[in-house]
């Protein structure tokens, strides 16, 4: 199996995601791959990406009322009307919910990928449970992980997702890595752990001034959740 | 000063070079940049980066015969008149020699970084060097490192190198971060060593195929050179 990382969602091509059989994982690990596996683990039914605001409104309005949350954040900022997308607080509210998501890098992200032959949103949580999924797929197929980044730029802790979960893969079975997949890899090799990598980030240091170092700490935990986080149709789930 | 790393050449943007104080260093480790530092090692009078074939053949029509060496590559490949830069068979040459030369990625990131306020060109060769100068720029200057890549992908060579470049400014004095320039960082520090990693990328595997076996050592040398490798106006000179 081959792995190749995109190291900013801008970067995704639709044509390249139709060519051979793709399957795409969106990382997004402050905060949109991490909440949608919080969710999942939490007991959420479903977690539906929305690319805009009026979109995650459409979603909403075909729902029984009480049966779904809106969440999102626009720029870190938050929407009036949706809940903020904090993994912690939204996760403790999930159960037996349709959570609609819209955030700014991660659900896009997922959005631009879902042509793609199969697709998942991976983090930190959930890196093993998805690896497991992973490694079974055929040989011939192409693992192509996208770090979300931030406005176009590289995100540190989204290379350090995207080389968990690499070493997670590798850990079940020989992958040939292209040299966007190995530097991804370095990164997560070089960490001494994932809450001070985290923490080292533009993304991680503007939660920690927002105090949201809780939701930093639960981003962190590697391996703790079970949740695949497959994207079929319009809807995530575990 | 901020320290930024963009991942291939084509993440340049004119616009952002003449934006505040910018000082910029292309980095293509295989071989365009250590090419260059090796020419000036050996004593090469100066390199006159092209970015094109007829802009090679120009700038050798206004030289005396024998002052010169016509050398480039096109994506790997040998140009007819033109002697492949490989840096151990190029600079062994080069003495006393102007070299105008014509690479895919190295060449054409030092061509289109020309507007920052001063440009250089770094590799493992010359990272110390190069450190000792860029670590005494004003506080205010934005160090904008770019590995140059391979054809739009990021180059695992480069990011390493971009890495080896910041970790010796960092030892010269303390610097602010992006994300980016934190992923090349950590590329490097996990590297085990130099040989090994330039060996794995891509273009080193297809460098020890076609028996550069040499030129790849030569390009693992870490600080073997004191040639700080400036640009000014058409040439690179120690």
């Amino acid at each position: 199996m081959n792995i190749h990382v995109l190291t900013r969602k801008e970067d995704i091509e639709e044509a390249q995601l139709v060519r051979g059989s793709k399957i795409a994982v969106a990382v997004d690990v402050l905060l949109a791959t991490t909440t949608i596996a919080a969710c999942l683990e939490k007991g959420a039914v479903q977690v539906i990406p929305a690319a805009t605001r009026e979109e995650a409104l459409k979603h909403a309005a075909s729902l029984p009322d009480d049966s779904y949350i809106l969440a999102g954040e626009e720029q870190a900022r938050s929407i009036e009307g949706f809940v903020y997308p904090g993994p912690v607080h939204l996760a403790a509210r999930a159960r037996g919910k349709t959570i609609i998501l819209m955030t700014t890098n991660g659900t896009a992200a997922l959005w631009k990928l879902q042509n793609a032959e199969e697709v998942y949103a991976g983090s930190l949580l959930n890196a093993r449970a998805l690896a497991f999924v992973l490694a079974a797929k055929p040989e011939e197929a192409t693992l192509l992980i996208t770090a979300a980044g931030n406005a176009g730029d590289i995100s540190l802790e989204d290379m350090y997702g995207a080389g968990c979960l690499i070493d997670a893969v590798l850990k079940e079975k020989t992958c040939t890595l292209t040299d966007a997949a190995r530097t991804a890899l370095s990164v997560y090799e070089n960490g001494p752990n994932a809450r001070h990598v985290l923490a080292s980030s533009r993304v991680g240091k503007k939660l920690l001034a927002y105090n949201m170092d809780k939701d930093l700490d639960y981003a962190s935990t590697v391996n703790s959740s079970t949740a695949v986080c497959r994207y079929i149709n319009t809807g995530i789930s575990k």
